[in-house]
């Protein structure tokens, strides 16, 4: 299944050869969904980019959204577990941002589908950003610049919580990792990642079963599963208070692999600083056995074949994404 | 004094005519200053921009310069008053960075001089970001990518908190607001600003005597005044902290005027929200009455003189700074 290069007279003809072409590229990503009541468009964009750095979308006016998806960390907080006001503890990891668009279900236990249903919970919920959303609309209403923003992108919406969804949902859906090393390889690049990656991939693919859920080109099934990670503190039971039923308890979302070296730490509960030690989770088969994944078996990978692997992951970073700090209405 | 400009042939001879050439400029920006003993270089800048934006300065690592020193708000929180570690309340209205490179002294009291010398302040501060320096310099050590930059930054310093506090004070002094409207007008471009700021700039140095002390090409002397704004809780001593002299009881310092419009609310404890208040409260001459500085006496200003000055104040607003977020080492 590996894309082939054929040089013929100087041209590079990619994959079509030896009747494997149509596979080479199920692991490049798509474009992102473009859902049918929100099309991405530049007025969007430019008011969903000032809301996400605006701190006043928050009950503090001291919080936004870049506090803890910051960009400067992988549009994460780089922290284990989260904070919120008044620097109250959270329970989870931060999602990162990157690549949110593709996720078919969001938060770690996939509570809602859409960025646009996720965007007001974090802005909500009185231990991260406390703000009441009919508030938020009055105060965005009295700063002078919002208003026309608003008008001019969501007319129909004008200045509503649900505008203010629509637009940072717009806005995520711009961060987008895609062009890795990786991609490049499977272009045709045969030097754009190491021989150790390469190896590596094959591990992801075969020995370590790492496809098994993380598929797809954005490397995630979409799925919820115990992987058994030890609890830091009370049990979380995850996917179960969604849809109670057994095989939910301890499940969490797939999370994408997609620039995985700048979203650390891992697992839901950041449990975990370094992919390495993400790696030797999985080759000792989790450490809580109660209602495990039965994908979940030790591995019995050798040292070399944990760097491999660690390395395969490393060649899914994309180019950074350059953000540009909106200037905000006064 | 005013610039005058004579098109000859098609070509503008600018100043130099009537004798009043040398006084033309004197109100341009010049070069910040640039201290013997740290002088900006590429690599100092980058090191500092990213230290600047990295949450992990603070003690909980999620409060960065970046929070209260925000670039969407004018390099400034928007807040009245500041919040610190845990978001407890500070007292003072957070200064902008914007032109902190020409203050001669730092602080709204003015403790220390130069921004090398404050940087650490608000790091160590335990209602600020609580960090402590040995800490931090441990921390920092620990995340791979930073030791190399500050070994080519700073060689003789290395990663230590003076090369922490000397890198922030080079990226400080990059954010520069200078060319506004105003300076287009003072070099001839007559159309650049309003009437209104005209009579403003006219006011603003006569009947108005803001030029008293909110002087020179940054609009501040440096130095310290009472100027009769209310306290907000308890009485604040401001200057007198620092030189215990009865003429220093509740003196700030003058803060310069560059991008006025982009960093309210105004005064030490962010009384005023708008342009507007602050003129009203000179037109007053000031709220409370003890220990006035003599230049502070009600002005008799029309409505239309009011307007007038907030133009002038508007007319200050430089182009914005343009500022890509930093990626974090890891």
């Amino acid at each position: 299944m590996k894309l082939r290069i054929v040089p013929l007279f100087g041209i590079y003809f990619v994959g079509l050869f030896f009747g494997c072409g149509g596979s080479s590229h199920e692991l490049a990503l798509p474009a992102p969904p473009a859902p049918e009541g929100n099309r991405m468009n530049y007025a969007r964009i430019k008011l969903g980019e000032k809301l996400f750095f605006d701190p006043r979308l928050s009950g503090s006016n001291w919080i936004s959204c870049a506090t803890c998806h910051n960009p400067a960390l992988g549009w994460s907080d780089g922290l284990p577990t989260g904070l919120g006001h008044a620097m109250q503890p959270l329970g989870r990891n931060t999602p990162t941002i990157i690549n949110a668009a593709y996720n078919t279900a969001q938060f770690w236990d996939g509570r809602v589908e859409t960025l646009e249903a996720q965007a007001l919970g974090p802005i909500e919920a009185s231990g991260e950003m406390n703000q009441n959303p009919g508030e938020l609309v009055a105060e965005l209403k009295a700063i002078e610049g919002y208003p026309p923003l608003f008008e001019s992108a969501y007319p129909d919406l004008g200045l509503s919580p649900a505008a203010i969804a629509a637009a940072l949902a717009v806005f995520e859906r711009t961060i987008i990792s895609g062009d890795s090393p990786f991609d490049r390889w499977r272009r045709g690049a045969e030097a754009a990642v190491s021989q150790s990656a390469v190896r590596g991939f094959d591990l992801f693919q075969g020995k370590a079963k790492c496809q098994a859920c993380h598929s797809g080109p954005n490397f995630s099934d979409g799925g919820f599963h115990n992987i058994g990670v030890r609890d830091q503190g009370e049990f979380d039971p995850g996917r179960f208070r969604v849809t109670p039923v057994k095989i939910n308890q301890g499940g969490f979302k797939t999370p994408g692999l997609r620039d995985a070296a700048r979203t650390g730490p891992y697992m839901h509960n950041g449990s975990y600083r370094t992919l390495r030690e993400v790696v030797d989770h999985y080759d000792r088969g989790g450490d809580v056995k109660w209602n495990l994944d039965p994908e979940m078996k030790p591995l019995g990978l050798t040292e070399q074949e944990k760097e491999d692997i660690v390395e395969f992951l490393l060649s899914l970073t994309g180019d950074s994404i350059p953000v540009t700090i909106p200037e905000l209405p006064q």
